[in-house]
């Protein structure tokens, strides 16, 4: 019913570039400590594992993800900006893709979820501009490779299968994590009902021109960005370059 | 014909966490008193009264809802944006969620609403992801218990039925509360044309990035946050830890 | 084939709303006098009379409006912004609402376009709700009384009608109006191609928010509105009042 | 299968615009030189060569575009903001279009393009409004003339077509160039997946409002367009004059 379609070949070359970009930015401790929210007591005990992935040392990030629980695993998803590299020019350029990135955590009991056992999935603008095109019969599934091109290509393969259920009315987002260096395999799924299939949507919508770093160029720039750009001179003179030929 | 979606069992934990962040906030009274607006005089007698839900006190708002007024009730819609706490890494998280407030209030004359008598009912991310993904003969119903998980869980039953025309041109909004404490039972239901319809769900779906925080993530900040945010600093590092395991 | 959705009872009350709040505001004179743009040389020969609507003594405002110029008559569509009001409870309501501005205007000659005949239509949101919403097939017809609720109600009558082609590839949008005072009576006519109904369409999708104030909620406030507005803080304790019944 | 839309007729008065405002800006380096990105290493070899359309001497600009790499081709694309004019009165008129700039180049080996022999198309607002239209099996053709009104009319023809597959699940977009004087003829075919394409129409969806300028209206100015702007103002009174007559 629902077409099924494989994205192993046109991915090749953004994984490899994912792949490399990508770096490791730090050991990964529990994101907030014991800090305790008053707000978020309703949320399940082991609260302070799960809220988001973080680095240490990080300060002034914001931390806002939507977050999806249910019985046997849950997702949290949040959008990773691009970052850019100043040329000698004065311009710049991007030097590290954005992507929305997918946190699996499974359960361990009622309303209980191991942060400690969580698996990350990081979406490339063109896996979301797939995930947003879905009809609601439609699926797709999303390979990636950690090792790819080093000594370890092809021991960690990690699948992303987002499948409609068969009355069209939302969708299992799963996770599937074949370690062959620890021998492990994980699988985590997480069903979504067409409300919230529909907020990922929605929002990664907002996020891909973010990750594609568009807003950088029709907003103005600010002083976090380390020099200051102004994006309203940036294409005046690039514009139509189309007739010189 | 329409479907018919209850969204009972996945609401569960959103509906717990609402219940405990969204505190009463202080006494409601006549939103701005006997101030009138001469760009008001088309709007019916009662026109001091239901223009929208404010706290006393406030100061350095905007009021901008979107209302429908109908023969025998109104509703009025405007987004509640989340607020955010700064933890001691110096990092933001969301403290409370937002939501787009639904106000209902009864006619009681042509023109005339009661807006004393209002109803309140909060649409979460996920409710909202819903109603934006209804198509022309879809239907749904949202309920919520504000007393959950408290010693007057089931006292008040709120449900919000979004229902189309049989002839996929329109819905009716419809607010349903029971009050087992007061003994009362109130229903107020609006009609909404296809081009009212339309407006909220693009209004709608332009805050719900808004209600997740992620323009936050994309954004820079301004001082009226408390401390200065960077969010192009934000994931600069908490970006692709996909690749650490 | 397309259903004909008249607008006439719903729209009662917001009409009588525009027609108090959108004031005259000043003589209208040729928006540019002689000034010319070196980059406007391809544009038919009575540039300077039908670029944009604009007040005498105007000063720091920005103009950009998309227009469609064809064989009989063209139209330029911009989106014109609401206006705040400051409270004494130094709060901001909106006391003008927003609206799409479509100014027809008749063509002279080959390439020629009347300024001085142009024809106003202000989209309101619902309108525009109605517009965005238009299916392939799909035509609606807006019915505005420039003299409603005065003394010349029903001297003027304006309507605008959406239809699409019988092929479902694109539409004729029109304004009729016709002036009992005047006694005259006037038709103009645009074809849109189906790509300048989308750029229409996602134009006005990306205005409604903006229209509706609802930009002010979640942006940080500027200078040029008068006071300085915190949006952030605006609705921290607005948010969910939904419990407190 | 596909409806085949041309689109010559309708675009002529646009292209006469394009033709006159997209001015050559400076002579075409290759963008950045020598300078090397870590996070480009994945890109192919001859990464210096094909990142960017770039003007030489440009500083503080900001390069963020989406580029699909396929076996024969690649292309890439970016917006380009209009430009304003600020005339007398101190308001400020679109003096440039804006568009969406795409650049074509050939493959010379596995995974190497050769950036010397780009071939550029500048998307117009209208073009952008067909392209997001284009439903999974639909298809349309734009043509340029770079030299239309010069002496040079129909020396250089360009073609840009985007034809879906066959099973709907992606599209080939395709530029041809014909240039007389030259004597050469060029083809660059580029396949998108469903999931590229995605891509395409929601950066071109979020760019073209910009695009249009409209942003401009709803947002508050900087310091980098050369005077001040206070978008709040723009039209406080431009608004309805609908009423007027």
């Amino acid at each position: 019913m629902g077409k099924f379609t494989p994205f192993l070949i046109s991915r090749r070359l953004n994984q490899l570039f994912e792949q490399i970009v990508c770096k490791k930015s730090g050991n990964v401790g529990h994101p907030f400590g014991s800090h305790s929210f008053s707000s978020r007591v309703g949320i399940p005990d082991s609260r302070q594992n799960f809220t988001q992935t973080v680095t240490k040392n990080a300060g002034d990030r914001v931390y806002a993800s939507y977050n999806v629980y249910k019985g046997k695993a849950g997702v949290s998803m949040m959008p990773c900006l691009p970052t850019f590299t100043k040329l000698d020019s004065g311009n710049l350029v991007i030097s590290r893709r954005g992507s929305v990135m997918l946190t699996f955590f499974p359960a361990i009991g009622e309303r209980k979820y191991d942060w400690t056992k969580k698996q990350l999935f990081s979406l490339s603008a063109t896996e979301i501009g797939t995930l947003i095109s879905l009809g609601p019969r439609d699926s797709c599934e999303f390979f990636h490779d950690p090792g790819m091109l080093s000594s370890t290509a092809g021991q960690v393969r990690k699948s992303l299968t987002i499948k409609s259920h068969a009355d069209g009315n939302g969708y299992f987002i799963s996770l599937n994590v074949v370690n062959n260096m620890q021998n492990t395999k994980e699988f985590l799924s997480v069903p979504f009902t067409a409300g919230e299939f529909s907020v990922m949507k929605t929002a990664c919508s907002f996020a891909l021109p973010h990750i594609l770093g568009w807003d950088q160029l029709t907003r103005p720039s600010h002083q976090g960005m380390g020099k200051v750009v102004q994006p309203n001179k940036v294409d005046r003179e690039a514009l139509s370059l189309e007739w010189e030929r």
